[in-house]
């Protein structure tokens, strides 16, 4: 590591301060700036527009990377969903009432998905991944779950390292720290691998009494060999219940959840993240099976029932529809793709490019890959971008920022190759520890 | 039950697509029409103001019930909040970047319970309860937990009644549906009675692997003989991990949490509630302790870092300060249940009034108090007034307000009195079916 020039950044000095009044420093780990630049990463924003955002220090930054982790399809500050927001906040946004507006959404929600019955809302993802579970072990009268994806924080997730530690390695991290979740649950959650349906009936049949199954409809690679067909009929077949958490995949490649594309449909889907375009919302849809069963269950939230996230829902929505944003997220995410491959094949880089096309991201064939994501990190952000290896691609990544930002990343792949003709190390170069790796997902 | 004169209102129209669209018709139990007037309760607000809500159909109502549940201590729309969340909004209220405002809000409630180290926020009760008892037990390395107290909807909390049907039946309800909760949760966690020490003890003595208590600090009625005193000891002395739930109790008698006056200091508070005069914010405080052990625990949420959240948070805070909102509403309160005694006093009605000075409800002794309720709910409803027996108060219901409402309780107690002496069922004069009773807790 090089000696660190700059003299820290506002938001480097506010992080020592959310370190030491924050459990973990900030709400989300892949907010957190070791995940990018460690010491250098402005880690806060002061104000967003588009797809910038501006730091502490007032600089100016296009985000090339996150876009809030897939919460702004329609970018930052989008006009139409702010209008509603904010006109709903002046009406009033909570009271002893109810907000007519949930009752909309869930009814547009179930409009685009028929074979849905009933929706239900949270605010978060982690507990609407909670309710479902709740739903479908209810039904189902079997307690186990078999996962496939992220789905959140909650107990019955990481459990499923209780009693393998390296469960959710492929799905999340790699030896998991799961202190303060209670040994009993481990034998009721288990995992299996994307695109690997023997690894299912593995599972399965250690433990035929799974009674739900929980996956995210696409990852890093599209479904092979008919994956989700069979699990689809494996789940018929056996009664279990079946879960498509699409809070990540949801309203990316279609209007409405991907299985709609792929003509799966499964007994409850998730979404969240892209939903609200960056305010908090996230919902249920059940079909009638499930949810007939569900209605004397209690589930049930204070903060559920502010009024902010269903108007946002909606504007979201109505904003999608008009513009048909996934078409464009998809289009300019396909771009990016073969413009990578343009410049790795180039330069020689030897490298792998994966997930949706609207959620796009690339990986070198080197052993120590974060140093060299760093070291782009580091790059790119001279120049007034953020990046790594993963882009969320939203409706405001237009050619002209597409542009300026593959001028400055083939610039940096260029540096990259010399030095690497040159046998110069690259973490020599770095200004700022390595970054860790995130979300086996999203890399 | 009497005819239903009054053709539908909007609200009951829409709660009968609220119903079919959405699982159990709406998000939150409490504000459920069949809690109030099931059949001519408005149900939906489309605006507020200060404690003043108008339904779909325009009409204006005095909120004299819940005002949001708990959460609008500072009235609806309070000017100085809103102002702060309109202006995060406007500049952004999410990001790649985290918002500043949440350190902020950490090292205010941190100055204001000096006893704690780090905070965590999330959006809703439920969850920041879960929270605490991850890290709780990550501390205690025991996963027992005893409840003293309503903590939200989640397994480990429900799974209180697996082993006996009636656990609950002080907190929440009796007779609780568990289903989708598993079984092997069942011998975890146990409740025992507020202001009732032996009640722990006999708990602790068949469970001495109990690791975390959680309690909420004050519910109906005064801590007596030293309860609170008793519990912090038998914590210290047996290495359980103590949880204040202060969800509902926070900010409404002192600044800050209730444990602060009783001058007993927990290991980790939950704040939740009014923390964000309506928006949704939670919060949870820990002492170094646990919250030193608790670092690489995965406690991760996209929507924990939305700005609105920590701004409104903050704003709240200030205003409280400023204005000394729990003076105000404990004073408010104090008056309330005075006038309440003395109206019952003069038409000879027997009754219990309960709750903290500034959440007070009566209870009549009466076998189908409901129907008293309910009728209540009815006649004031008509005057244009929200009441049944609970008042949340906040600091908008002033001297104006309270008068209109006395004057018009005061005539509904008359007639029930007339009713009685003249042996005719109140039934009777009914025109909805009479309403469920609600949380034990507020009843």
């Amino acid at each position: 590591m090089a000696k660190i020039k700059n003299k820290k950044n506002s938001g480097q000095k506010l992080w020592l301060k959310g370190k030491k009044y924050i459990l973990g420093g900030n709400m989300l780990l892949s907010k957190r700036p070791n995940l990018f630049l460690p010491d250098l990463w402005p880690t806060y924003f002061s104000k967003t527009k588009s797809c910038f955002i501006w730091d502490l220090d007032n600089k100016k930054y296009i985000d090339m990377s996150y876009m809030g982790v897939g919460t702004n399809i329609l970018g930052y500050n989008n006009n139409r969903v702010d209008r509603e927001v904010e006109r709903a906040i002046k009406k009033g946004n909570i009271s002893t009432f109810n907000a007519p507006e949930e009752v909309e959404l869930a009814r547009k929600l179930i409009s685009m998905h028929k074979w849905a019955y009933k929706a239900k809302f949270a605010r978060t993802g982690g507990e609407i991944a909670s309710v479902a579970i709740r739903i479908a072990r209810n039904y189902s009268k079997k307690n186990k779950v078999a996962i496939c994806g992220y789905h959140g924080w909650h107990d019955w997730y990481l459990s499923a390292n209780i009693n393998k530690k390296s469960s959710l390695k492929n799905h999340l991290f790699d030896q998991l720290n799961i202190g303060g979740v209670p040994k009993e649950f481990g034998k009721l959650t288990f995992s299996f691998e994307y695109n690997d349906f023997d690894s299912l009936l593995k599972v399965y049949k250690k433990n035929p009494d799974i009674g739900v199954i929980i996956m995210e409809v696409k990852r890093n690679f599209n479904p092979k060999k008919n994956f989700l067909k069979k699990i689809k009929n494996f789940c018929t077949k056996n009664k279990i219940v079946l879960i498509f958490d699409e809070c990540t995949s949801g309203f990316r490649e279609n209007f409405g959840g991907l299985h709609l594309k792929y003509k799966i449909i499964p007994d409850i889907v998730l979404f969240g993240k892209a939903l609200g375009n960056g305010y908090a919302i996230t919902a249920l849809l059940g079909n009638k099976k499930v949810m007939k069963e569900a209605n004397d269950l209690f589930i049930s939230s204070t903060f559920w029932t502010e009024r902010i996230g269903s108007v946002a829902g909606l504007a979201t929505l109505k904003e999608m529809k008009r513009i048909k944003s996934w078409k464009k997220i998809t289009k300019i995410g396909k771009i990016i793709k073969e413009k990578w491959k343009r410049i790795f094949d180039k330069y020689l880089i030897e490298y792998e490019i994966k997930g949706l096309d609207s959620i796009v991201s690339f990986e070198f064939k080197r052993k120590n890959f974060n140093v060299y994501k760093t070291f782009i990190t580091q790059e790119m952000l001279k120049k007034g971008i953020l990046a790594n290896n993963s882009i969320y691609v939203s409706i405001d990544h237009d050619n002209k920022i597409l542009k300026k930002y593959f001028v400055e990343f083939e610039k940096v792949i260029k540096k990259i190759q010399i030095l690497e003709q040159k046998g110069i190390k690259l973490e020599k170069l770095l200004e700022s520890k390595a970054s860790s790796l995130g979300f086996k997902r999203l890399n």
